[in-house]
């Protein structure tokens, strides 16, 4: 089970690399097993539609329980709202028992939020958390109690698949209840493709975000009340949230 | 500004490889800059003690606007509760305009949590947060309501910065809390030099998990109420946090 890391090669750990040139075959998602190649020949691949992760864990198991050497392919880190999860789960209902012995490695990589962070400054500076806004496999309310606990512990906020065609107002709303406790200047960085040639990489604030600016490949990262934005050279912006925290006003 | 990982090479990005080989000037924490190296006769070393991090920052704008090529050094991503915060930091205060027109770039790294996370299956495979223990730059009252928040909100927490000589007694707190949330049997993962030589992982509970198993270099990840565990093999154990979430029960 590998990581891509955000699709640069210069960004994808040479351990990964490796397994990929190892792996007689390739099991992944068509538009990351496209990222992860070119392939030699002799190599097979078994790329699948978006939605298919559990089909995929199952058939890299059994190749992998017939003794061929399998590399399963995510973008990103595969243990952060991606591919690692579908494997263990599968690999703990397995009811074929030769699935136990495979010699199973998961290999790290730059997840999107690092990624974004990375080219904007440095947002995940102090307490942050990640929240998936798809309610495919989970109920709406359990995201809006995330939401409205990581807004009262004024964490930084990484939001992964904000949006998509099926999924169209659940940003709207998220954002909605963050405006109702951080202030209208609190950054928000938009990153897309971040790492891919197409890469963009915006600073807004909370007050001017809009859900036209983002799709289901943008990362959205919503400043604490301390994350800060600065003008630089080039006339851009870096956003930052510094290491301190302030004494609470004494009552 | 780069991030070496969790400190195997297999895991470290080229692009950050070839900075350092590329760099006039190394400057860091002298433990990361050994992990780092070796470097060449022609390359200058500037290490200083862990918690000089806005002298190193102030030092390589200094270097950098006098035209040296500069790398300062994190371990793991420079981005999580690490050097780029202090880099951000210092730009955002210079007093010398010349350190705006630094050609400054910050490469990322696997975090201690993703490298953790990755050995021990996918316990960050859901909505989880990231909180640093240390009371040093932030009121422990902050640190409280967080874990609080993060409790009710069923995040998997990752603690950065659990324990030191000089915090002995705020990983126990935090844990005691915790416990008021949680199942005795939630998973906690405890990672200690996670792709170095003396790596250790350990998959324990929340009700066996003792303050005494963990230091300053040991990154603890405390599961949700569905983060699960089972056997593996080779007599470990898998620890992962499944992609689904129940409904509520009705009322």
């Amino acid at each position: 089970m590998i990581g891509l890391g955000p699709g640069a090669a210069e960004l994808m750990a040479p351990a990964v690399r490796e397994e990929l040139d190892r792996a007689q075959d390739i099991v992944g998602y068509t538009t990351y097993v496209e990222m992860a190649g070119p392939f030699r020949p002799d190599q097979r691949i078994l790329d699948s539609d978006n939605r298919r992760e559990m089909d995929r864990a199952r058939l890299a198991f059994e190749l992998a329980a017939q003794g061929r050497r399998v590399v399963v392919v995510s973008s990103g880190d595969p243990g952060v709202f991606a591919m690692a999860t579908a494997v263990m789960e599968a690999l703990d209902g397995a009811s074929d028992p030769s699935w136990r012995t495979v010699d199973l490695a998961i290999l790290p990589g730059i997840s999107a939020a690092q990624a974004t962070a990375a080219r904007i400054g440095a947002p995940l500076g102090h307490d942050f958390c990640t929240i998936s806004l798809s309610d495919n496999l989970k109920p709406w309310s359990q995201i809006l109690l995330r939401l409205e606990h990581a807004a009262l512990a004024d964490f930084v906020i990484a939001l992964y698949n904000p949006l998509s065609k099926a999924r169209p107002w659940q940003l709207g709303e998220a954002l909605e209840l963050l405006r109702r406790h951080r202030a209208p200047e609190t950054p928000v960085v938009l990153g897309r493709d971040v790492g891919r040639p197409d890469e963009r990489v915006i600073a807004t604030t909370l007050a001017e975000v809009r859900p036209e600016q983002v799709d289901m490949r943008t990362l959205v990262i919503v400043g604490s009340s301390l994350t800060r934005q600065f003008p630089r050279s080039d006339g851009g912006a870096w956003v930052y949230t510094p290491r301190w925290y302030p004494e609470a006003p004494r009552g």
